[in-house]
């Protein structure tokens, strides 16, 4: 019965593959929550709505052109990959008993749902960042074009086989092809629309603008690091003989270990900095520890990745500080923990994979930011153009629920003149200065 | 080792449905949030012990009686099913290992969970329909009626064999089967309970009683979202072989595309309707999507599924306005979900599964409807003579947490004398006049 | 293709570990926001972050020296393991194909992985029993002793082979070796810490002192429920038969089937004793009734399981009554949950396996409680020595949040200077005197 075992391992692969999908579809809820917890009560609406139609555009324009254009049936150039439409035919019970190392080990489709939550994940990243002053639609204008052709240009470039592939660039799941991608695509959003009003003082004050929920938030991180599993452990693409049922467990442990000592590091490195401990960073130093172990998370042993993990944590902290001393407004951190970090793991590939080379990793980083950025601002600068990117000042002030949204988050809980708990000295651990009580983010 | 493949295949198909039964399972956290998420804080601990409770009671009574009822081992006729109770004994693995086509191929048990967690997804969508007025107990009661007979003998009538199966009738997971049938006893519920106190004016105004807490409603679509791949993916029952790979595969890709065209199409349509992305709409576009996709998941190509979802997106948003104008007060859109969505669903089928007929489907979706609407208002009448149904005015006013299970969801937060921010216009989406601020819902 | 079907076996038995152990590493989150929704909004970002990071340390720990600590590679004796670092080889696709009783039959990552996210899980058993008054840091230190050696030489002598299995002690999934272990080094902890303020009146009085956000309570139930599938079903270790696969088929029925009934009788019972249907005893009774049957959930039939499960609801009931006569402040309801059911449960499996004995059980229950505990106590009592145990009286006041980690958990929202519904006679289900409102718990 030859046929039925090559048949059950492509089931096999093909369950695999969808279980990994259905984890990386988490992941959109992972973001929502997230985000809708580091965010104000009154832009939390407005960032739910963000979080979800950006996954229902991504899956669809992602579906209409972007997996074609990512992986071409006939590419024009290692560059240049091709227009197509839609899905084709599925794999037929020949191809896959022909057997042979071209033979089709997994479903198409299951292959197209996958690729699709990726594409979702890469503009989650986006959302993080522009929080409480981009505009819903023109947000959502912005995930047609960089679902449908910024990203998956990029995503053909390495995935698809295209240039930076060829010139040994080494990414497993995607630091830099998905999460740096993502945050220089944010990256090109914060500097158009801003930082959010009050955040900046005049004498180079940063004001902490806390999240107005933040078991939401840790729920966020939690769900992330499942869907990661999904993430990583799915892009080994198979599963289904003793090497590859190897490489997805290590590439489970090496996720989870890295995850957890960037967590335990970054709790620690801001307990020393701030004399606190910061949950958001150590929510933070959780998903900057996943990135960094995401561009090669199976050569390392399990020690390494540990230490990967823990850069990655002191990595995100340096970088939130660093981006406020910019005055780049990132209210959930999103740039550092998906760019910086991201940045972090490609090079860290280096210290486990010998086919990787320095020079591999630092032009596909440095092509995919350009590339990523530049189109980025372009096509947002023509959105700005045509329909605005930025709320007004006073929508800001009464928040975009109202204006955007019709509706309160929460609208049974009466407002805190005060933040609830009025710190002595600091209200954040990353704030310089006290929340003076006239600011006007809580005055009523 | 021909064995080796047959019994592997068979774990396979078993893993399969036991992750998809987890997956179902999950939906029910899912059901529980969103409606936490869109009821009164006031009411918010009756809803979460109603929704767990029902969970608990669902699964209980189907392993008692309500399985054996559906699958009946000797069903007295194609009508009248029989009863029995609880499990008997899984396959034996020389009965696997016999091979042929009536070989089993997954484990009995692992189909009762599955069948078990698709029942009380069936009662999880009657709680949200009566939710802020109908008791607890009484609520429970009927649950034990619903699971234990009035869903399995309709189960018995398609999925078990009966009649409807035999008239041509196609729902392959459940549009009408599960989620009409649902909504049809949502129906009756409503109807025998009425709406809530302030919800409809004297002169046809429908006033808005925005949900509590948008973060958890949100959540709460997003683990429905997930938990549907395992509702529609595990209904092909089958995952072992190459045909069967595809056919789960391309289960997810069309129920994922039908759900993100809902959403993304009832908020666009919300947003013409009403100037405001309501964020309520975007949510149930997507479980109407989700609905919609659900009679026949696996016959469309991705573009039908995408344009399936869409209609289903429309759909809902038409229903939820045109069940105000009956004044049928549904606080989270149940019946416009399930039952309308679902209606548009089994018609669907017949714009790609050549083995449906008009006939068939009319006749399946209107004897169905009959008996649970029908054995619905039957029960609950019953149920009303003997415990009542409905919260006293005062304990309406008050709210049922106190009353009902002498705590409050939320006991720190001060209550907003008003809705945290007083809309200019209209307070939600779908109310036609502004909240005044004499309504006894929001007067302390 | 004898290789094949060996090696899609061995993929298939490594996916379903490491599927299993996504589901255990879910649990993380579904303590943390059950124990975030159970504690006072002043004391949630701490919670939060003491369940994140100890996940965090667990695995870290677990992988430098726990894992080689619970399966030594050569144990000095059967009551002392052996030292041991990091991971090993995973296993040869040579070693597979060998075939016979010895051959592995799943990765060792998969196993590694597996183990560690149970050492977690019976860390974060403790930090809910002592919410709201020990430290952040302190319980992390004590983290690392218990998962890097209190919890590993206990959980070698039952699953390492050690002196406990050889007498026959049976408990499949970790009733006692996990639940009870936790609830053991909990009791030691809540000891130690003392109870809350205002917890308990001079003249016998048990104020209730209820949590801040029920529905995220709700949610980690339900994660937490999902989880066990995995805890339990994992705990078979092998799929790939249909012997197996009908084990673990089976062992998904038993797990839901004891945690439904569980959670139906403990509300029963809570609204027969108190007069009101109490969410917190709803959500305690579907853990206690997993825990429950979490001793054997593979030999009893699904009926059996549905009553050890209720059984299960009924103690945890009496075991909060019982602990808070002793003054013990558990505010989750850890102790009850994991302790008191789980000596109910490893008892359960007389009821069903044969090879267990009374004997057996009670050896087991006692030598794992006396190490637990007292192990617990050394430890605690040297890190009270050095750093402290306990947060100020003060801090304990203005809440742990701000001391410990500079932020509020809902800064928006203002509190309420009273619960936000006053209930008449009593404010929850297992206070004896209505809540004072001069109470400093909720006097501003």
């Amino acid at each position: 019965m030859d046929g039925l075992s090559i048949e059950v391992a492509y089931a096999l692969d093909t369950f695999y593959f969808l279980m990994c999908a259905a984890l990386v579809m988490w992941m959109a809820a992972g973001f929502a929550m997230l985000e809708a917890g580091l965010v104000r009560a009154k832009n939390t609406v407005e960032i739910l709505n963000k979080n979800a139609l950006l996954y229902g555009i991504a899956c669809t324009v992602y579906l209409l052109v972007g997996y074609n254009v990512m992986y071409p049936d006939s590419p024009i150039s290692s560059v240049i990959p091709n227009l197509g439409f839609l899905l084709g035919e599925d794999n037929s019970a020949e191809a896959v008993l022909a057997g042979g190392d071209d033979a089709p080990y997994y479903s198409n489709m299951a292959d197209f749902i996958f690729q699709a939550v990726f594409a979702a994940a890469t503009m989650s990243i986006v959302s993080g960042a522009v929080a409480e002053r981009m505009r819903l639609w023109p947000f959502l204008v912005f995930a047609v074009f960089m679902v449908g052709f910024i990203y998956p240009v990029e995503g053909y470039w390495k995935w698809g086989g295209g240039f930076l592939d060829q010139l040994g660039f080494q990414d497993f799941a995607g630091s830099v092809v998905v999460h740096m991608a993502g945050a220089a695509a944010a990256l090109a959003a914060v500097i158009l629309v801003g930082p959010r009003k009050g955040r900046y003082g005049k004498n180079g004050e940063v004001f902490a603008i806390p999240g107005a929920n933040l078991p939401l938030a840790t729920l966020g991180m939690f769900i992330l690091w499942m869907g990661w599993f999904g993430f990583n452990g799915g892009s080994e693409l198979k599963i289904a003989n003793v090497e590859e049922a190897n490489a997805v467990a290590k590439i489970f442990v090496n996720t989870n270990a890295a995850a957890a000592a960037g967590m335990v590091v970054a709790a620690l490195f801001s307990r020393a900095l701030f004399g606190k401990t910061d949950l958001t960073m150590t929510i933070n130093g959780a998903l900057a520890g996943l990135v960094s172990i995401t561009a090669e998370p199976l050569a390392p042993s399990a020690g390494l990745a540990v230490m990967i993990g823990a850069v990655g944590g002191i990595v995100v902290v340096l970088s939130v500080l660093a981006l406020d001393k910019c005055k780049l407004d990132d209210p959930v951190g999103a740039i550092s923990v998906h760019g910086t970090a991201g940045i972090w793991g490609i090079f860290a590939v280096l210290l486990s994979n010998e086919d990787a080379t320095f020079f591999g990793q630092l032009i596909g980083t440095v092509v995919t930011f350009a590339w990523m950025f530049g189109m980025s601002f372009i096509v947002l600068l023509a959105i700005k153009a045509v329909m605005g990117l930025r709320v007004s000042e006073e929508e800001e002030l009464v928040g975009m629920d109202l204006e955007e949204c019709g509706m309160s988050a929460y609208p049974e809980f009466a407002p805190a003149s005060q933040p609830m708990v009025t710190p002595p000295k600091a209200p954040g651990a990353h704030s310089e200065e006290p929340l003076a009580s006239d600011n006007p983010l809580t005055a009523k």
